[in-house]
Formats: structure tokens, sequence, C-alpha cells
């Protein structure tokens, strides 16, 4: 024998978790969809020598190879995709002339990466993704629409406590400028800054140093300690970076417009994330309440999402929502019930009933009415409780005299009332004793 | 640079074909969960001493293999699962203790084989499964709702003209039997008629006269050839199989009390399909329409799901439709739009006007209508153009006069007909103005 286990890495949980997430998941869909998205769904698997272009290290990719019976093993030359950008950028360069731009997609799948497991981190997990291509040139009024979709799409999650923090390559740069970081140091500077949250300040400070003097690092660290506004940047930096602190003044309006709450977001100068990668607007987003989760949206602006394909540039403007991390602590706990709860359980009281029960089946699925029917059972009292534990609020009884007038008994399991139904009556019934939750 | 390019047996599609595939997954699991089945969703990898277990030709497994920087690869003990039956005995077996039984599931997931694409047949594809799992017993009027189930999905995937065939395993037994054949030859025997369907007849009855002699051959053909009724067979078989008979009879009649059309299901001796896997009621289901496509459903009654797992016994009945071979023809044609419509299209009319733009876009979104706002452009015309190939029936026009107002220009495209409507009216215009199609 075989002893059945999970896999280190790949989640898996009940299905009462497994329904709350599927509800989640079409939520989402729809708010996207109301946002003017499309859906997209790539194939799960990359050539090597698509994947390997954004410089990830190679042990995180999944190869696949084909068993053999005859021989060790033989290599494909595809691999498990490991994020959904890379797939985006070669779909959005495959089907260019059959795209309308700005292309504007929502993609939620499963990526895969071979790391080696720990707390928090999977192998394989959903992505949700939301991206704004244009050609050549993309409205700025795009980044905010990105951002407020996901803060919907992260109030639909139920972590409606959180905040973007905003940050910007050109600002940043323009900071370390002015305070004397030669440009070659502005990668390594910003890499630093982002470890203000965990490390100690000394610490951060000593790395500085090693860029520059003594005199930038400190000056640089004293301003971001005072988390500066936009407008306290506009007294402290040169004029020529006026047009950086417009363009950031105006997303925060746009933000507003469009209903983002002003607890929602602010200015971050620490983040660091992608800004080898990102040209513009980057961001990563926390759960108020969860800091311990760390960013559970991130994202920015590019300047070229398919550079490695073709010469054209398309510049986009992109977000990401690692699902599995942000949801399957609570999937995995027994927050969610096994079992989604049946309203009406149909039971066979008698044998000869049988077709009234079946037909009693028939005629709630086609009103759209979710039910069960049990099999028959000599004793009644043991047919309730399982409709019990299925978390019933009425159970029709199937009785053969009743049957044999096209009939059948319902009972409020609360107060134990019972009425005699016409089959013909029984939808109206149901409509007429719905439980109070909305929701399937 | 690298060319972007389709890989072979992994299909993608259009954006318009994707949503139409997510809102035909969307209503395959309200119908499922209004038959009080609950989702499951496993892993797509598997431990390869769970995989090989059903004694598939290894070559069709997908193994991960890990990609090193500094060597070739190194294998991983994990594949791509081949169906989702293996990962349900596996998970079944594993959770036993927090399922509710009889264990009702549908799983619509990804599935992976390493062969050899050719047309119609894919390397990755989805597969629609519902199974429904009994601990040591499983009541039957559990396959009658299994058919049921599946025949609505069918409809539901625009495939409503279709016919099951169904078969047991015991009453071809019987029939074998009756006219002379050993019980070591029926399995072969089995086979040999499953492929009456594409072999002319005469190799049919060439290959069974190797098993038994000419008479028994001749018999079963012509039995075969009469497409015999349940109680044409009732005369033909001895008492033995009178029960066999019976329980395929009170199936007929449950189907037909769960609502299932006469016409689209009916007795042939012929299907053989997992004989040797199944072990009572055994179906295929063909589309009357595209008898090309061959089997769009297909499935069982299984003895014990998790044989190789536990000792206890888990009965099962199950029915799997292969999405992807069903709908990729009709995802990959052009009948599906690139891109669902949008009806309501925001235009900024003058830069100044953008805010209300923006404002009114909001409203929408949160009064859950799908819009889209378009970013300004000098020419009004261009706008309105880029909405109509949106598939917009109403453009609202932010101009600077009526934004100082609060308000903003609707214009609708059929005959170019203006209103100006306050931005605190929007909804309620919308309301009024809603395109007929009720779906998103």
């Amino acid at each position: 024998m075989v002893k059945p286990q999970s896999i280190s890495g790949f989640p898996e949980v009940l299905p009462g978790a497994q329904a709350w997430f599927e509800d989640r998941l079409h939520a989402l869909r729809g708010l996207f969809r109301r946002y003017a998205y499309v859906p997209l769904e790539t194939a799960s698997v990359e050539r090597i020598d698509v994947l390997s272009a954004k410089g990830v290290a190679d042990k995180e990719i999944y190869r696949l190879a084909r068993l053999r019976a005859d021989e060790h093993g033989h290599e494909t030359e595809y691999a498990l995709h490991f994020d959904l950008t890379v797939p985006l950028a070669r779909y959005v360069s495959q089907h260019q002339g059959r795209l309308t731009f700005p292309f504007k997609r929502y993609q939620i799948q499963k990526v895969w990466r071979g790391e080696r497991p720990q707390k928090g981190r999977y192998r394989e997990f959903y992505q949700c993704d939301l991206d704004v291509i244009g050609v050549d040139r993309l409205d700025p009024h795009y980044e905010a629409e990105v951002l407020v979709a996901m803060h919907h799409a992260l109030v639909l999650l139920e972590s409606p406590r959180h905040r973007f923090r905003i940050n910007s390559r050109p600002l940043i740069e323009a900071v370390l400028a002015h305070f004397g970081f030669k440009p070659d140091t502005h990668t390594e500077a910003v890499r630093i800054l982002d470890t203000l949250a965990k490390a100690p300040i000394s610490v951060v400070y000593a790395q500085l140093t090693k860029l520059a003097s003594s005199g930038p690092a400190t000056e640089v660290l004293a301003l971001l300690g005072t988390t500066p506004t936009l407008d306290a940047l506009r007294q402290v930096l040169p004029a020529q970076t006026q047009d950086t602190l417009d363009s950031l003044q105006r997303l925060s309006e746009t933000l507003l417009a469009f209903g983002m709450p002003e607890s929602a977001f602010g200015l971050d100068l620490s983040i660091a994330r992608g800004l080898d990668y990102y040209t513009g607007t980057v961001f990563e987003c926390v759960a108020t309440d969860s800091p311990e989760l760390g960013s559970i949206c991130s994202g920015g602006r590019y300047d070229n999402l398919a550079a490695r394909f073709q010469k054209r540039a398309l510049p986009g403007f992109g977000a990401s929502i690692g699902l599995s991390r942000l949801l399957m602590p609570r999937l995995e706990a027994s927050a969610c019930a096994q079992h989604p709860a049946i309203p009406w359980v149909i039971c066979v009281a008698n044998p000869a009933a049988f077709g009234v029960a079946a037909e009693a089946t028939r005629i709630l699925r086609e009103a759209n009415v979710t039910c069960e029917l049990l099999p028959h059972h000599p004793k009644l009292g043991h047919l309730i409780r399982r409709a019990e534990q299925l978390g019933a609020t009425h159970v029709l009884l199937a009785f053969e005299a009743e049957a044999a007038e096209g009939a059948i008994v319902s009972k409020r399991l609360a107060d134990a009332h019972q009425e005699h139904v016409p089959l013909t009556d029984l939808v109206a019934h149901v409509g007429a004793n719905q439980p109070l939750q909305g929701k399937p």
C-alpha cells in the first residue's frame, strides 16, 4: 500500500474552504470585468529560453521531463512558468495584431517555483495579476486605475485595511543625486534603503557610507526619517525634479477621484521593490492589521514589457497579488466549514415514495435551489440528523400517502413546523421560506 | 531577440474566448453546487509512486526536474497529474476523517499528458470531473444523479444534443457467458466489441472466433446488431441475470424522474470503455451533431476508489468531461469576439474635465456597471470611434462647462441622442438605458 500524503509546498484545502476561495475568485473576475479588463490564461509552461530571460535564479524553475519506461528520464525544452509577467510579455508580443490596446488584462493562475519550502512560501501558488499595456505610450491615469482596482480586490479578499506605499524611481534617484550619491551607486543605495524596515539604522548608515561619504548618508536618512510629503520634498529638492513631483501629485489626485480612501495610500521613499526592473512609479501594499504578511500586492511602471521579443515599445503598469500567500493561512485554518450548507434536504421516508422525492429534487434544482436527496433509511430520525449535519433549514419528507397525491411533507427544523406541499407549489413554498443568507 | 510562439499541444485563446470560457466554468460550478457537490482542487503534482499506480504508459507522465545553474538537471520525485481520479483517490484516502460521505465533489482542473500532439489531442487540457464516493456502500440513485448533472452540464456547454450510451459490466459478461464465451475471454471480447463502431463487422467476427467458436461469435453479433432493449434482453437471457436487468431498469426510471430526456440516453452493449477498471454501470456520451468529437463525457461505477491506499472500500460512481477537447475548436474559431463589449465609455473631451470623468467612472463601477475611461484626445470623433470599437452603446462626454456644474453629456450612439446628466443622476440614467443583453 502507498501512504497518501501531501507534498510539502503544494497546498490543498478542505472543500468548504475551496468553495469560499472559488467565490472570491468569481468576485475578483466580476470586479476586473467592470473595470473593462479582459481575462487571459496562458499555458502553464513556457520554452526555457523565454523563461530564463528575466534573470531569475535558474534553480527556481521546474523543468518538464518525460518519464519513459525504458530509460531514466528525458528532458523537454519546457518549464512551468514562475510568474505571470513573462507569459504576458510573450503572449502580447505574439498576438499584438489581434489585441485591443491599451491591452487591459487580468490573469489569475497558478505559478510554480522550485524553492525549498518554508513557512508562508509555496512551490505551487496562485497569483492574481492586473496589467495595462500600451503601444509606444500609456496614459498615466491607468496607474491610478490599477491601484484602485487592486484596493477593491483586497477588500473583496477580506483585507480591507491596507496601505499602498508608493515610490518612484525618478524621485528616489533625484533625492540620492541631490545629496551627492553618484549615479552608479543609486541601485545599490536603493537596495540598502529597502532594508530600513528590518535592519538597525546604524547598519543601514554604515552600508550607505561605503557608497558615499558620511554627509550624504546622514542627510538621506534624516529626510527618510521624516516620512516627507510631496510638499515637503518640493521645498528640499531642486527645480528640475518638479515634473516628477507634479506627476506623483496627479497620481494622488486621480486615486482620490477614482474613490481610493486617503488612508489607503501614501508616499514612501524606502520602497525599492523592483526598482532595477521598473522605470517609474513603484509600490508595495501592506496589510495594516497583518504586517507580518509582508507585501500583499506590489508592482509598478515599466517602459517596455516585451523588449526581448520585439523592438516596438510596450510600456505598461502592473500589479500582482500573491493570492495563496494572502489567503492560505485563512483557508487552512478551520474558520471555513468543511461543507457549504445545503438548506433543503429531501428524504425518502418510504421506499415506495422515491419517485416523488426524485421529482421534488428535480423541480428544486431546475429552479436554482441547492438541495440534496438522501437515500431511504428505515429510521426517520437518522435521516433528519443527517440533514442537520448538512446544514439544512428544512427537510422535505416523501411519504407514501402524500406521494399518491403528488405531494411532500415540508418540515422546518427550527421549530418542527410541518406543511403538506403539493409538488406544483414546491417552488413557491421554497421561495417563501428562503434562509436569510443571500449568498450561495 | 527571442521569437514569441505557442507550444504545440498547450492551447491558448484570445481574451473574448477566454471570457466565454470563464462564464461557462462559472455556470458549471453553480450547477454542481445546486446538486450539492462540493469543489475540490488538488495540487498539480503527485508523487510518482502514487501516479504510476494506475498502470498508464509512463511516457505520458511529465516529471518535474529542477533546473540548476551549475548542472544539467535534477529530477524530483513529483510529476504533473494526468487525470483527476488518481488525485481524488489520494485526497479522499488522506482526508477521510474530515470529509462528509457520500463525498460528492466536482473538480475542474488542468491535467497534463506528455503524448505526441495531434489534432484534437492536447498535452495540457481541462477536465471536469464529478464523482460520488461512499464508504462501504453507495446508493444506486447517485448514478442517475451524476448522469443528469452531466447532461445539464453539456447543455450549459452548448452541446444540448447528445446521447449517453450505457452498458454494464455484469450485463455484457452475462451476454458473453450465455452465448458460450469462457470467463477468461470476456475482457478481450469486450475490447473487440468496442471496435464495432469503426471496424468492418467481418474483422470483428474474425477476431471473436479466435476467442470462441463461430457459433458464439455469430450469436453475440446478431444480438448487438438489433440494439436490444432491456425487455428484449429479458426474453433472451437466463433467469440469473434478471437482477442486473432490474437495476438497469431502475437506473432508467430514476434518470427520467430526475428530468433526463428519454432521447438523451439508451442501452448500448458495445460500450467497453474502462470495463477492466469499472465494475458496474459504464457509459460514454456522444454529441449527436458532432460524432467526430468521439466520447465527450464518460465514466462509470467502481468498487473501490482507493484500493492502493487503504483496505476499507470506497465504492463510487464518476463521470468526466474533456472540456478542452469539447470546447477548444469553438474557442479557437473566431466565433468569440476578441473583447467582451463594454456598453458605457467615458471620454475626456476636455483635459480640464478629467476630474468629472474619473468621478463618473468611479460611480458606475461602484454601481456594478462595466465601463471604460478613455484618456483625453484632441479629436472627439477619434474618441467616439474608439468607444464604438469597444462595443459601446453610449458615451459619456466630460466637457469643461458641464463639469463645472458636476454634470456630463450622455450620447446614445445609435441615434446620436444627447442628454445633460448630473453625476447625482448617473446611476439612474444608466439603469434607464441598459442594453438589452442581460449577461456580462
